[in-house]
């Protein structure tokens, strides 16, 4: 049986009855579901991620912290990409028998290596047995109503950002998370981004889920994608998944503030591309003079 | 390696960094968190389970949807367990590559059934490629601040009280999980619950952690303790799991004011037994004019 995630979460969502609760603002379909459950102020997100070994990382890595760090960076990072910060997670563990009582300390080491960088408690969970490490962690954030970012508010004109250099990431660094919290609380406190997302799919499957959701034709140029010094091949900056870095749209007058004071900043945002126009989801490829379609292909993880 | 799920949660419990944020009122230990996220009223539930095939299902099940029901079941008991009720559920589902389309959705119509009857929407989740099939599910619920319930605060001379019969949920009852969340609402708005947990890990070792979390010492009379029809022995109603009903505690006077009431209620509630004295946490069983220690061994998923 052949199948993506991608295609499969669609089809649970498709399949899922919609109550339509009041206070569901946001269920199923963009990186975090948005709850408004009476506070004066800020929405809850809820986001969960599950990893599994020898799909996700390998047991058998050096540091097993950084098994628990992925875990956690990146529901984080989900977080994040709404414009939100986390406050609390719950930690369901499968636990396989070769797994050792040090392993989970090490595992547990690297998730509080987040925890305690951004003041979370782990407040939950269950352990129970399983043939294979895997680890599901749920996480709680809040964000303030006017900062929500979604992934369907870009519009004609915006122009699109990324939050740092892009491909690589499989050679190691998607095992060490370091969700952009920072960078997405300076964005929405400081700017009104349009639209938002985590780059966990790759660049383009991530764009294509913005545009899709915004009902938008987009561009972005080849020159100005910034590749990371892991990436072995300009592909990979643009297929490969588990950036973990923030993708998000900005007005064209936003767009010049962030140029103006990107100079006096700790955190460093890469303009790629822009939205060209309303109408039927597509992406093009500015390269020089030439200008081509891109497909959805992206990096998935079945 | 021997252990299990109890040491390993108690593990991992002692082993996280507390950060002791304002708003989370209880953490890992009891049958969900209690956040305060400045709710008025409420406060917020939350609760996760986790199950995996083999362990705690057999994917050979004839009704597959009996597998979302557990799933959705054993969590939303949790919630109940704490005097509320649930509200917004995630699934994380690990699928395994024997499971087809028609399982998904059966498992999905399992789950629906619960989620429509309590007016509950699922707002998220992840689905993974995994060798086996894993379903962790996470629940928020709610609770009026007055009426939060939780395993710590049986008293001397409280009466102990069981919502159902018990024993024999293995042969098949366990995976048609029924919450019972309309008699823990029933119990809180009209009476006050002292401790209250949901019978997961068997009576005596569910009983065992109300008693250590509340530092009492109770009884249970061998003639008061209700036997299910599937109980195939009185051990079973002791010592076997997933029975999912709730255990709790109400004062002398509660206890007398519940059974004046109880030929009117839709509902059926066993006293069992007494909270006898503060100290040392212990149980004894009265069995005529017998009365003898019982340990805590019970049921456990390892």
């Amino acid at each position: 049986m052949v199948r993506d995630e991608f295609g499969l979460i669609d089809y649970v969502r498709s399949r899922l009855s919609k109550l339509g609760r009041a206070d569901t603002v946001v269920g199923i379909g963009d990186d975090a579901a948005v709850l408004d459950m009476g506070l004066e102020k800020d929405y809850l997100l809820w986001a969960t991620d599950s990893i599994v070994e020898g799909r996700h990382f390998n047991f058998n890595i050096g540091d097993r912290s950084l098994i628990g760090r992925k875990a956690v960076g990146a529901v984080m990072s989900d977080i994040a990409a709404m414009g939100g910060y986390p406050v609390h997670i719950t930690v369901d563990m499968g636990i396989a028998p070769y797994v050792e009582m040090e392993d989970v300390d090490e595992i547990l080491r690297g998730m509080m290596f987040l925890t305690e960088l951004f003041s979370v408690d782990i407040v939950g969970g269950d352990t129970v047995a399983s043939d294979r490490l895997y680890i599901s962690v749920g996480c709680l954030g809040r964000v303030e109503r006017e900062w929500l970012t979604l992934r369907s508010g870009a519009r004609k004109f915006d122009e699109i950002w990324v939050s740092g250099p892009l491909g690589g990431s499989i050679y190691g660094r998607h095992m060490s998370v370091s969700p952009r919290i920072p960078e997405a609380r300076f964005l929405v406190q400081n700017f009104r981004p349009t639209a938002m997302i985590d780059i966990s799919d790759g660049l383009v499957a991530d764009l294509y889920h913005i545009l899709e959701e915004s009902r938008v034709v987009g561009e972005i140029v080849r020159d100005w994608i910034p590749l990371h010094k892991d990436a072995r091949s300009f592909d990979e900056a643009l297929y490969m998944g588990e950036d973990f870095e923030l993708l998000f749209c900005l007005s064209e007058e936003d767009s010049r503030r962030l140029e103006a004071i990107g100079n006096r900043l700790e955190y460093r945002f890469y303009r790629i591309g822009k939205v060209l126009e309303r109408g039927n989801p597509g992406l093009y490829m500015r390269d020089g003079e030439a200008v081509y379609p891109l497909d959805k292909r992206g990096f998935s993880h079945f």
